[in-house]
C-alpha cells in the first residue's frame, strides 16, 4: 500500500484542536505548516521570511525549533493512523503534543532558500511517538531532532 | 561584587549581531526579549500575545523553545563577561549562538499570564557554554532546557 497521500495532515486536525501557530489552519496570524506523507515519511516545505533572522544571513534557530516540533507531531499522527489501519482522512486525526524536544544545530541555515523537513516515528506506543527530523537547507542537512510527542491529555481539552 | 545589573544583556550585543528575531534591538518584527543580569542568574519576563497558542489555553511550545534559546544565549554572554573580569557594558558583550537546544515540557504553560525565564551556567569553556533554563508560569515551572551555546563562529560572520 503506498502512504503517498495529498492531505496536510495538520488539515485533518479536529478543528478545535486547530489553532497552533505553527500549524494550525484557525490561527491566522501563525505559519500554516502543511506537513504531507511521502512514501513512508512526512514531509514539508517552508521559506522563512527575511525578518525570521538570527545572525545576519541564517535562519532563527527558534523558528527551525517550532518547525521540527510541528511537523514531528504531525509524523506522530501519521504514524497513528497508520499503525490503526487508517489512512489519513478516515475520520479525525488524533492530536498529539509536545513531551521533549532536542535539536542540534549542526550548522547554520542558510536564510533565503526553500528548507525541507523531514521526519519519521523511530518508536511508538498508543500513546507516545519518537520522531527523528532533519531540516535540509540547498541539499545539506543544517539540523536534527529528536522530538517526544504524547497524545494529548484530557487536561488540555478545554473545548 | 553585586552582579545585578540593569541593562538588557541583549542591548550590549554589537550592532551588525543584533538582527535576532527572539531578542534582537535591531529587529522591528521581533520580540525583543530583554534578559537582565539578578545576583548570579539571568531572568527575563514575558507575556505571550493571544494568538502564540498551541491548544486553546497554552502557549505555543516553539515560542517556549525560542524564549529559551535567545534567554540562555544572554545568559552565556554573561557569565562570559563574568569569568573574564568584566561588568556588563564594559565593551560589547561576545555574542553567542546555539549549538544544541533540549527542552521538557513538564507540563502545558498556561496562556495569558507573564512567564518569568531563569538561566544560569553549568558549564564553561572559553567557546562554550552550557545553560540551565528553566520557565515559569504563576509560580510553576513548565519547562526546562538546557542549551549549548558557543562563541559566534566566524563563518556566520558576513558583516
Amino acid at each position: 500500500m503506498s502512504t503517498s497521500n495529498r492531505v496536510a495532515i495538520q488539515d485533518l486536525y479536529p478543528p478545535d484542536l486547530a489553532h497552533c501557530f505553527g500549524c494550525g489552519r484557525n490561527n491566522p496570524s501563525g505559519h500554516h505548516l502543511k506537513s504531507f506523507a511521502e512514501d513512508g515519511e512526512v514531509v514539508t516545505r517552508f521559506t522563512p521570511a527575511d525578518h525570521e533572522i538570527s545572525i545576519p544571513g541564517f535562519v532563527y534557530g527558534g523558528l527551525l525549533a517550532s518547525l521540527a516540533d510541528c511537523h514531528a507531531m504531525a509524523t506522530a499522527t501519521f504514524a497513528s493512523q497508520l499503525a490503526a489501519g487508517r489512512r489519513l482522512g478516515d475520520g479525525p486525526a488524533p492530536r498529539f503534543v509536545t513531551a521533549a524536544l532536542r535539536l542540534d544545530y549542526l550548522k547554520p541555515t542558510p536564510l533565503g532558500v526553500e528548507l525541507e523537513i523531514r521526519g519519521h516515528v523511530t518508536e511508538r506506543s498508543e500513546k507516545k511517538a519518537v520522531v527523528a527530523v532533519t531540516i535540509s537547507a540547498a541539499g545539506a542537512i543544517t539540523v536534527r531532532a529528536e522530538v517526544v510527542a504524547v497524545r494529548l491529555p484530557k487536561s488540555m481539552e478545554r473545548v
